[in-house]
Formats: structure tokens, C-alpha cells, sequence
């Protein structure tokens, strides 16, 4: 089986812990990471102090003729407002879903990055439990799990969810028996995901 | 009051949730947290790709001289032994150890690292729980715990406990109530920790 392949878009004030255990799940279940940086270098500083080496700047042009099966955007402020604006990231956001590719935000990234674009109208989401950023899911903005998947969207809600973020898209994207292998190696159940259904 | 300080050591080969997962915890605590890297340049390779940029390196001569509130070591294979091999990380070790100040480790490091070096000799430990790591720590091996406080020596299992890891330093450097109040910006309950009691 060819290997899975996601695109971790990073920026300055990314949230480290959602950023990295995301990764960290993704690679243990054998899908291949491109981090990315919204920013003008490779190195970002997250957003609390942590700093990393992404693998490609966004606006390479490699980057725009690919397809990876997934997308995923970490939270934390200001960073999900970087990768909001970032015209390179909507363009691949767009293109992806709708290639019907996933597409994995946790934190604030659903509310303050997808939702802005309107990429969440009528997908059932969760975020950070903060009204703040609730108010932004306006489509369903109830939505209080740690981890919801609906379609090919999967949210989350913040640093302490990471790693079943993580295990939700290695799920969606390798499968539950895989999941369950890197669960265990990480000492962490599986998540209960939230229900996609009306 | 003045800032608590850490220091975290990076290795390559560190896992990279244990390592940001805790330097996250620890800054949101308001603890002040110095990067090292133990090999010859700050940017090192975590064990699943993630890259960080470190703030010193081990042999910086302003680290002999300093005496940090705390030393934290992240596991992950190799880098807990590139962590025991490093005699600056050793010196500093024994030297904070001797003033009785909080050492960390998580998952390999108590075992590959800490026990190595005899630094947890009579000292109730945990660590990532396979029978090759545990075997290591000779005084106490049968601790299953996510997280094992025994006098200034904090220690815990893996990526899935590195949050809980996190706190429970926050809660030894910064009190109780500055621990629940990251907590829950985490969305994570306190950990319970398990009993230093013989
Ligand atoms: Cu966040």
C-alpha cells in the first residue's frame, strides 16, 4: 500500500502540543507528514516559545500541484489567524475539500481558520470551548466532543485532545486496527468520537 | 515573585510530544523554560521528524553556573541515551540532584537516563512500561502510574501521560491552583499522582 501523505500547516503562534502530538500520531501510523509554514521561513515559533523546522514554505510550488489525503491545521492564537490568511493554504484547503480529502483542525483552527472561509457551512464541528470561538461554528456551535468527525471534516477541541485528534485522522486515514497499535504505543485509548448525525 | 526556571534537555531521537507537550505545560505555568540541546547543533530531530530549534547547547558555559528550579529530560529512542552520554547533562544532573532540586523524566529517560547514571537509586520511579525499560529501575520496578512523585524526583510514562507530566511539575514548582487553572486551558483533568509512600 502506497503510504498516506498530510499536509501540517504551521505559523507563528501555532499551539506546539497540537501542532506535534498531532504529527507525532500521524508518523507513529505510518503516514507521511509535510509540515508546512504559512510564514516567510521555515522556521516558526509556536505559541509558547517552542520552536520548529518546517519541511516547505506554503507557497511552494510543489506544494500546489500535490494532493495529500489530508489537511490538518493546529490551533492557538494568533496562529489560526495566520493560516487563515494565508491565500496559498486557502487555495490548498479549497482544492482539497473539494477533492473530498480530509480536513483536520483542532483548537481554534475550525472556528477562527475553516469557518471564516465558510469551509464548515453545515459540517458538524467542534473547537476550543470558549464562546468566542463557539460563536464562529455558526452552523452548529453546540458541538462539545472531543473529537468529531463528520464527512470527510474532523475537529477538535484543544492541546488535551491532540493525540485523539491525531488517532481519529490515523483512523480516517490508515485504519481502526492501525489506530488502535499507535493508541497503545502512546498509552492512550482510543477516543470516543462524536456522532456526526443530525 | 521570581520566575521558576527550567531546563529541558533535546536530544535527537527525543520524542517530541513528551518534549513539547511539557515545555508547553511548564511555560503556560509561568515557568521559564531553557531548550538545551545535548548534541552539537540546537536544531535536533525528534523520533518521529518533528525538528526543533533548541536555545543552547549542553556545553554553554553559562549553564555550569547556573542552578535552574528544575531539570526535565523527555524519552523517546535514542535520545534518552544521547541523553546519558552527555557528561555536561550528567554534571548538571548531579549537580541539581545534590541540591535537592526537581529532576523530571518521562517514559525512557527514568530508565535509559536517570537509573544509568544510579540517579534513582532507593527512589520510587516509573517510566514507559515495557519489561526492558522497567527492568532499569532497579530499587522500585513494578510502579504503574501515569505520573510518580517521590520527594524531588517527578517521573512519567510516555506521550499520553506528558500533559499529566507537565502539571505535575507546574504543581511542585507553582502551587496547586496554578496547576488547575493550566489545566483547564489544557482540557485536561489533574492528574493523580501516584503515592511516593513506600
Ligand atoms: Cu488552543
Amino acid at each position: 500500500m502506497t503510504k498516506k501523505t498530510a499536509l501540517l500547516a504551521v505559523a507563528n503562534g501555532s499551539e506546539e502540543t497540537e501542532a506535534v502530538a498531532t504529527m507525532d500520531t500521524l508518523v507513529r501510523g505510518g503516514v507521511q507528514v509535510t509540515m508546512a509554514s504559512v510564514e516567510r521561513t521555515l522556521q516558526v515559533t509556536a505559541s509558547r516559545g517552542v520552536r520548529l523546522v518546517a519541511d516547505v514554505l506554503i507557497d511552494d510550488a510543489s506544494l500546489q500541484e500535490r494532493l495529500f489525503d489530508a489537511v490538518v491545521l493546529p490551533g492557538g492564537m494568533p496562529g489560526a489567524e495566520h493560516l487563515r490568511d494565508s491565500a496559498e493554504l486557502l487555495s490548498i484547503l479549497k482544492r482539497h475539500a473539494a477533492a473530498k480529502r480530509i480536513i483536520g483542525a483542532i483548537c481554534a483552527a475550525p472556528a477562527v481558520t475553516l469557518a471564516a472561509h465558510g469551509l464548515l457551512d453545515g459540517v458538524h464541528a467542534t473547537c476550543f470551548p470558549s464562546p468566542a470561538f463557539r460563536g464562529k461554528l455558526q452552523s452548529h456551535p453546540g458541538v462539545d466532543e472531543p473529537v468529531v468527525v463528520d464527512g470527510h471534516f474532523i475537529t477538535s477541541q484543544g492541546p488535551g485532545t491532540a493525540l485523539a485528534f491525531g488517532l481519529a485522522l490515523v483512523q480516517a486515514l490508515c485504519g481502526t486496527a492501525q489506530a488502535e497499535q499507535v493508541a497503545k504505543g502512546l498509552l492512550v485509548s482510543m477516543p470516543a468520537v462524536g456522532a456526526s448525525a443530525q
